[in-house]
């Protein structure tokens, strides 16, 4: 295999060794049964299982190193897992085994006037790397879901995780391994460094797909340094339109349900827009259950005539994804007024509509230029879990290949399989 | 709209103005019904039927800058327009009317157990970019694609043939405002020059896809530069493998038909891989064949003992695309002989094996990563058009989003619509 232009061979000489392996064991994948990958996540799970001492005691020398380098408390308790946490991570890799196996769905297919049959099958994109913060349950995450689609792993994560994800990559490899599968089909560079992420972005023809899964600078970063291709994984500055018509206890519960119920998350709501017709309706309540669940709710100075108590939101707030008990509100004149806030302001990740006018549900759904638009719905439901996906992947807000919560299916590629008997082109 | 980092506002602020104009007519384009884009295809197609003489004018000044500026022959016969040529492309845009609209098809969809219902429907990309060399149908070709697919085009092609250029894109603005929608949906940014190319590979933001069309050269620069993401149409470096048991007169027919039917383009065959115990009896009537259409054949050592008249085929001659009467023979021990040859040389667009084995033929279809993989068919077939796809996007040859010969489907991006009547998330 040549190197490919942008992978420089005297400074990663070994990790082109890493990638190369990686290249060569997903061949053996690619062509793996379900039962067989099945067997592996199995072992996977059982490895966990077995190996918590060592686990946790890699995790306690990361945690330590953490809390040395002053890491934040939020930072520390993503990094951290104990007994109850592995269980988990056992138990998500065999949500995965009763997943279906994406590959060799066939996605259409025909037969040409001459007889010429065409098949177009799902396949294994070969090797997928993930690029991640300090998140252990992400290495074991993309690990099975790369496995069940016939993908080699090839993993780097926070280097405040290191210790952990090392003892992870070995349990997982050992699990591959017990099955009589390639280790190599598992693989960590987090031993190389940053220069090793900047490596594996440019390792066009080693690695087939770059998935970032974390802040929104990590994730602008490997899209702008990537010749990988990327699947962009974005924030969410998800917005929550109350039309005029809306209901009010529909408007209070989605509101409600899309901040509170679970405030750190890419689908919850960041800024709520109502018409300016509602706005003295709708405001108070909505507001009033917000606060009763201790969100802080800044407004726009229309906001503020209907509700002297909100403080001032300036575009910033209205541009922030805060992951927190932290809201805005704007007040706006129509439903056009309502498209050019999202517009200016959104991530494209999900929106929402609280409506009875049936043409302003229609326009909405079918302008709002997002991953998922949705009306009288809590944007909470934008998650491949909720859609039935099982596993998530992640949320694409790329328009490119996936868009959305993203399944299996959507870690693979697709060939043209071509049968015929003996025919030319005339 | 903020300018996306990596965009000079002071060197390409009127660039950004064009591509912003693109951005806001492709929020027009996205809703229309299948019948006003058809009614602008057929706008498009007469307009170039009228204004054939201001075309041939235009084409005729890039003819004589390029005969100045010492354009090879093919070139200049790229470049160059006549009556018969303009008919055709009038009659190109016209098969675009009759392809079905892929926007608003609806991919998948449920019912959740809690009564949300979700559907996954095809919507356009937005802005589709495209850069090309100096061959004045893309102009149409892409123009056409886009606007029946509701995307927005903006079109780089070839300095050489700037002024063709400039008359085609008029004519598509033309015809656009003579059915009333935005002349802003098709733009040229070649009087932006190279500069310009530039900033369109890094205006993440305003164009969500970007195609090349051209040169390896050109297309690995768009793969390297692009932050905008990028559907690789790649070169096809394409095999064919004549198994021990492949039949005579099919081995004879598709070679020949592979390669001589039309020899300059990319699904036209450049290396037969024969197996060792198949190369005494199948070689000499291969070549002949060939021989007598006029193709120049290299071959291995091995190939050279049973053909002494072949020159010798060095690794530089497997790994090009002659795009020619050209061709070159090695000789493997058996499959896996021909697979390893297959992924040291292969661009992973075609590949073919002529083969009475079905064990051979299933291990070939599965085992080599390639866009299409066929077999006892001629490669000549990996086409949009053969495939039924009408209009030719290109072949893809990256596995992200698109794979083998692209339709219009593959110009649209999707979108979920959920529609609830109130439900929150538990």
């Amino acid at each position: 295999m040549t190197v490919p232009a942008g992978v420089s061979t005297t400074a990663a000489l070994s990790l082109i060794d890493v990638l190369g392996a990686a290249k060569e064991a997903s061949r053996a994948l690619a062509t793996l049964t379900a039962n067989v990958k099945n067997a592996a996540l199995e072992a996977i799970a059982r490895e966990l299982e077995r190996g918590v001492d060592r686990v946790l005691a890699a995790n306690e020398l990361d945690l330590a190193n953490g809390r040395e380098n002053g890491l934040s408390v939020g930072l520390l308790d993503r990094l951290r897992l104990d007994e109850a946490r592995i269980a988990g991570l056992a138990r998500s890799v065999r949500d995965v085994i009763a997943l279906p196996d994406p590959v060799g769905t066939v996605v259409r297919g025909s037969t040409l006037p001459n007889g010429v049959r065409l098949s177009q099958v799902r396949v294994p994109f070969g090797v997928v790397g993930a690029i991640y913060e300090a998140r252990p349950n992400v290495t074991i995450d993309i690990a099975a879901l790369a496995l069940k689609s016939g993908n080699a792993a090839v993993l780097r994560g926070g280097s405040a995780a290191e210790s952990t994800n090392r003892e992870l990559v070995a349990l997982i490899r050992a699990a591959l391994e017990s099955v009589g599968l390639p280790a190599a089909a598992a693989q960590t560079i987090d031993p190389f460094g940053r220069a090793g992420a900047t490596e594996l972005m440019r390792a066009r023809g080693y690695v087939d797909v770059l998935i970032p899964r974390g802040s929104a600078d990590l994730i602008q970063t490997v899209v702008r340094e990537s010749t990988v291709p990327v699947i962009e994984t974005g924030a969410g500055v998800v917005h929550i339109v109350l039309d005029a018509s809306a209901d009010e206890s529909m408007a209070v519960e989605i509101v409600h349900n899309a901040k509170v119920q679970r405030p750190s998350v890419c689908n919850a709501v960041e800024t709520v827009l109502v018409h300016r017709d509602a706005a003295a309706r709708l405001l108070p309540p909505v507001l009033a259950a917000l606060r009763a669940s201790g969100v802080t709710v800044r407004g726009d100075e229309r906001a503020r005539a209907v509700d002297a108590g909100l403080e001032p939101a300036t575009d910033d707030d209205f541009a922030t994804e805060h992951m927190a008990l932290k809201l805005s509100v704007a007040v706006v004149d129509d439903l056009d007024g309502a498209l050019e806030h999202i517009r200016r302001f959104s991530t494209q990740h999900t929106e929402s509509i609280i409506t009875a006018d049936m043409a302003n549900a229609e326009r909405f759904l079918a302008e709002v230029d997002s991953a998922v638009v949705m009306v009288n719905a809590s944007t909470r439901f934008s998650d491949g879990g909720e859609f039935g996906f099982g596993a998530e992947v992640g949320i694409s807000t790329q328009k490119l290949h996936a868009r959305g919560p993203m399944g299996l299916p959507e870690l693979t590629s697709t060939k043209w399989i071509v049968r015929g008997d003996g025919q030319v082109r005339g």
